[in-house]
């Protein structure tokens, strides 16, 4: 039998973010030092101040670093599951698991969307997804800052990967670039089309050239083989670069 | 005063790697404990053996691990240094601090290319200096699986950032990757060219399409307002892809 006791700090029943402390405590599983640091995490940058010329006290600088500790994390975390698999494999399983896409997913599956301050009247249409997601990094940033590498690690190995993230799904999906970029360019409404702009003509050395165009201006080319497969590439790129 | 006596440790004494670990001591500032780590991360893929079918005992895998702790350290860092800079500004110092050139240049500092077991016949023509760079991360990860994360967040910050890294040169240097693409293909002996594929003709709104062309085959394209702008970010695109 074991018994946890989450003892509270004195700082807590003193704190005038009592509230915040004990809905953290719930998410974190241990009570916030430095509460500021996470106040912070959960600012976007259209509720900012400028604290100094050209500089706001916006999450963004938090997600910097929250997004290179995730990073190594995850690289050590799967260095250690996958003895035997080699850094192109480690390379594409970390890619595909701090993905925009899964971080905006893990930040609604902690519930970080109701601590979000932001200015949803700068947002024309919808509230980007990616507030989420910037905030999950933002988060690690600040775990890292105010409780060290290993508090930040032990969070993420037991309250993210272990819970939230279904490793067998992550190693046999393979992401549809394609879909996903047609999908958001119909969303904005944006006009776009595929070309194919060069066939060789000898049958056994084909490469094809698909370029991405965007209102008739090139956003990519790529080159290969198969046809897919170069469309695939180039949509890779395009959501890359419109982080999608 | 200060007195630092390094005790050697008793499994130095006892070790058949006597040497090597002396060598390390001089680089690391102290003695390695798991010595086949370090010595994994110096075994070049060309002299691997394959312990599995499809995977090789080289520095691949410690070199995907080093990167990524290198990223997170190198984040902390100018974090902790620019207080007043924004998260764009950070990001592109830490391209520059962790670019290949400049873990090439770190490893040839520390005097690494001296372990590097790597099978010279293999390579075609000069041995690339990437063999270095990669040497380098690969150690960085078997000193974080070695000693832990502070231990190598130390080693980087006292013995590569204070000592190898002139910060203000980082500050004011902007990569010309027109330069560096060119230098390298007339070192390979490539045909190139940079193309404007397509100037707009309306004054008001200029905008250059330039497109890069190795052997006739497009390897990139970019637009920008400025001709030489559009240039430096087509062929930054091929350094990177190169990995030049």
């Amino acid at each position: 039998m074991t018994l946890t006791i989450f003892k509270k700090p004195l700082r807590v029943h003193f704190s005038p973010e009592k509230k915040l402390h004990e809905s953290l405590r719930n998410i974190l599983g241990f009570y916030p030092v430095n509460i500021t640091l996470y106040q912070l995490a959960f600012r976007h940058s259209s509720v900012a101040q400028e604290i100094k010329k050209g500089v706001k006290d916006s999450n963004e600088r938090l997600e910097f670093l929250g997004d290179s500790i995730i990073g190594s994390v995850v690289a050590d975390y799967l260095f250690k599951k996958f003895p035997y698999k080699d850094e192109g494999f480690l390379t594409k399983m970390r890619s595909k698991m701090v993905s925009r896409a899964k971080h905006n997913q893990i930040a609604l599956k902690l519930g970080l969307n109701a601590f979000i301050e932001s200015n949803n009247d700068r947002f024309r249409v919808n509230k980007p997804s990616s507030i989420n997601g910037d905030a999950y990094e933002a988060l690690i940033g600040a775990i890292y800052l105010d409780k060290g590498y290993k508090q930040a690690q032990k969070f993420i190995l037991t309250r993210i990967i272990n819970v939230h993230i279904d490793m067998d799904e992550v190693e046999t999906k393979e992401i549809d670039f394609k879909s996903k970029f047609i999908e958001w360019v119909q969303k904005e409404k944006k006009e776009y089309r595929f070309e194919t702009i060069n066939e060789t003509a000898n049958a056994t050395d084909k490469l094809f050239t698909v370029q991405l165009l965007v209102y008739n201006e090139i956003v990519g080319t790529a080159q290969h083989i198969s046809k897919k497969r170069a469309e695939q590439m180039v949509a890779e790129h395009a959501c890359i670069t419109l982080e999608i």
